[in-house]
């Protein structure tokens, strides 16, 4: 079976590239799972998509660097939890998300260039224009950091919007139903020691807006 | 090497019972990696923690349910994100959350109260006292709807919180530092056609208080 094959609720499914970028673009972490030893595992890590792959970075220590930077096979996944859906009927319960599915074989990156390029766009992610503001990274943080990828040749997305979708019958049950907005929103940023220039001003926002 | 082990920033790492239950009872999703046919996937969807087990309900068709009442080793990740930790330095960038990795031999569920012991507790995490409200399941949507659940014998949680971790000679360098707390959080309930009784006004919120 191609694994990639939207088998359940086609209809929430999707191979297009944009919206598959969209949702990565918005994700602030995604889950990486992969196979050790025979056995699953997923880590979550921050990431950010480059053109046609995603990439991250980790100690070169740590087994999720060990295992992407020897070419494994892994399943990148970022979900966004956009809402609860609170339905008439217990069965009918479900959540409103977008979800990327991203399988591949993963890549080390290795140019010396192409490496700071990554973990320059790991920073900008979050705070536009920080990455030429704060140190970079010395050759011994360089040495210690691994920076793998995983192309974007395979992957899906699938979501969930609207209301719920009770049966016509269960539509008249005294019940509340609708849909409970979520967002991952950010608060106000708290300075450690005395502020220096470069106060994150564009906050990040995560979710449908609540 | 023993899976479970924390050997990165060990001091990040505990296996006490009480967070571990905390952060899974906090988190609103999580994702399940298993492998089939030697590949890995990781795949998002609600659970819901009871007593020593976490459990959740996919449909008999999916692939999920299927390896998961087949008795496969899985790996269920729950991670809640509280904030960007904004450093001096590109290296000490980091994000401070919470993370929980259950490793475990996938279950079926199949006494009949005991399944629906778990699709009740599912709902009231949503919204305490709300399955009583809604509708129960039919045998026909009992009989689609597969209760899988992963023992709680070996986990671990991982987090990070507060300020960066500047180098003392990094923290002299003229540019913001801080952190920038997120959470998620719950707008404004949108009612599907005439709002009955039982509308959710605990409100959820996940992660931090921003």
């Amino acid at each position: 079976m191609d694994p990639l094959a939207l088998t359940r609720h086609p209809e929430r499914g999707s191979h297009e590239r944009a919206e598959i970028a969209a949702v990565l673009d918005a994700a602030p972490l995604c889950h990486v799972a992969f196979v050790d030893a025979g056995l699953p595992f997923a880590i979550p890590t921050m990431h950010v998509r480059v053109g046609d792959a995603v990439y991250l970075h980790a100690s070169v220590k740590s087994r999720l660097a060990r295992v992407m930077a020897s070419g494994a096979e892994v399943c990148l996944t970022a979900t966004l939890l956009d809402g609860l859906v609170l339905a008439r009927s217990a069965y009918f319960h479900s959540v409103n998300y977008r979800s990327v599915v991203v399988l591949g074989r993963a890549f080390a990156v290795v140019d010396p260039r192409e490496r700071r390029a990554v973990l320059d766009a790991l920073i900008e992610r979050l705070v536009p224009g920080r990455s030429a503001r704060v140190r970079p990274p010395s050759p011994g943080e360089l040495a210690a950091t691994a920076v793998v990828g995983v192309p974007l040749e395979r992957a899906s997305v699938k979501r969930r919007a609207g209301p719920p979708t009770d049966a016509a019958a269960d539509r008249v049950l005294p019940v509340w139903a609708g849909v409970v907005p979520l967002a991952h929103v950010a608060g106000t940023p708290v300075p450690d020691g005395d502020p220096g220039p470069g106060a994150p001003v564009r906050l990040p926002l995560f979710g449908a807006d609540p």
